[in-house]
């Protein structure tokens, strides 16, 4: 099979209106976008070895190369529509094509995406997806926006993610990772339904791809402003209490993969909105932003703790 | 310097307006569509020693890596406006990606195009470029439409990149290329403009980047329809009339690279109107569309020529 007969036999599917006007098989897509909307478009690659060990399964490529996207558009607050997808394998196997074709439509299905173009290529294997979304104007979830007195939060738990990656990749020294723990790295939870309630709520939103730290910063940096993270509020997962603490700290801090929404609220927040949000998905307050431009990690005993390098670098 | 200061150093540029509500540098791009606009998308992906040599000069992958979707934005009479970019490289090289940024800045400004996001990896290198561009509403120039009757032409010269390529890969069997035939190799020239005045008129349209063969076949396919082609006819480049006849109808028939648009006209067009699109960009007529679901090659004489195998293939 040639480029063109994968892409009629795996990716193309029936048309599903939802503002597609041409979808995959021609030089481009066309897409309507509704008058009142603005179109927010987010794109992250995947590259083997670096962002996923060679070994991960054709199922979970397929599925985290979505969800990572996903995650973005939790993070801008906007609703996700047409995808485009670059997929550059090594080999013409078609049993890899089929599984991975699969989980990604299983996805897209899930959150009523369409599947509009893209590419394929031979080459060392790489996946770059675009989401194209919608959002009302104005009203974005930005990185900018934080201000001294504002409350920290985080979704869900931390750390699981990073610990299954360092569990693949070292087993000796860290032993091998439930699957509880696998699935928190190969099948990260998109925040799409928060990130809805955030809206008009959350005065900066990011999403934690590349550790708590280094996202942070991002926020930190947008804004002009710091931020004092108290250490031990941080959601840790549970899976992970068995390491010893530091640990727990440094995994949560730096380790990345997690998906998880950090966002602001101002101080004032009601604690009933607060506990809306929490209903939605569990959240924590983790600090506080300052005006003093430095990021302060803190115990509860309020003493100092030295900043891990930050984050897990991808690049 | 780590991806994000490599980001805000080479690639964030000041603000343009452009519609750009948020640009580099958040979880995802803002971008305001105009009410009366469809939008139009298109995504290539280049890989180091699949799409281009792996010694290719970072200049000539910049443009290249823009050029050919500029190229798909063509085939469809849209007008591009905003670039997203997912650039792949082994190594922190900081030089190589100055005079990358400075090339593919140099085209976008060219064409007016903003830079509003996108992805940096450590990998095998490997470059996607989305595109996402504008139309009136029913405009698009599709791949089906062709009708039995209609003229087959094609814009420009052929063969020439497909000779430079091969030029390079095998210099001991084919010489070396001149700098014009590399330049038809590297920087293919999109036909935007040409595009533009097809709007309207042309009942088909596709860019050849795999061969007029195998892209003159996908507009078959598309038209449930069949052509005949007089190779004769065919616009060989000048510069490869060196070779003999039989290899330069094969490379003009499959040698790819050119990123000419090959299209169809009503039979019944005014000669004053086809040489109104002649004076935009040179093109020549090559032969019909039939009824008759296959395509022939046939010679001035009405004698059939066999069909080179189909393409380029890039997978």
């Amino acid at each position: 099979m040639n480029e063109f007969e994968i892409i009629q036999r795996y990716f193309k599917q029936p048309t599903t209106n939802n503002n597609v006007i041409v979808g995959i098989g021609d030089d481009a897509a066309v897409i309507n976008i509704p008058k009142d909307k603005q179109l927010v478009l987010c794109m992250d690659t995947l590259v083997s070895g670096i962002h996923f060990p060679i070994e991960t399964k054709p199922e979970d490529i397929a599925y985290k190369s979505l969800a990572v996207n996903l995650s973005d558009m939790a993070a801008m607050g906007a609703t996700p529509s047409w995808i485009t997808l670059s997929l550059t394998i090594p080999e013409n196997d078609l049993q890899w094509i089929e599984i991975f074709a699969k989980q990604f439509h299983a996805l897209a299905n899930e959150y009523a995406l369409s599947l509009i173009g893209g590419d394929l290529s031979r080459g060392p294997m790489s996946v770059t997806v675009q989401l194209q979304g919608l959002i009302t104007p104005t009203c974005s979830l930005l990185r900018s926006g934080a201000k001294p007195g504002d409350d920290i939060y985080v979704s869900g738990t931390l750390g699981a993610a990073a610990f299954a990656l360092k569990s693949l990749i070292e087993p000796q020294q860290w032993g091998h990772a439930t699957n509880e723990e696998l699935l928190r790295l190969n099948r990260p939870k998109p925040r799409l339904t928060l990130s809805q309630k955030l809206l008009g709520n959350a005065t900066s939103c990011i999403d934690i791809s590349d550790g708590l730290v280094a996202d942070l910063l991002h926020v930190l940096h947008e804004g002009n402003i710091g931020a004092e993270v108290i250490v031990d509020k941080l959601p840790i997962s549970t899976s992970i209490k068995k390491l010893d603490r530091a640990t727990c700290y440094e995994l949560a801090l730096t380790g990345g993969d997690d998906y998880e929404l950090c966002f602001t609220l101002p101080e004032l927040m009601s604690s009933e909105a607060i506990e809306q949000l929490n209903q939605v998905c569990p959240i924590t307050k983790i600090g506080k932003i300052i005006e003093q431009k430095e990021l302060v990690l803190k115990n509860s005993d309020d003493e100092k703790i030295n900043l891990p390098k930050s984050g897990y670098k991808h690049f």
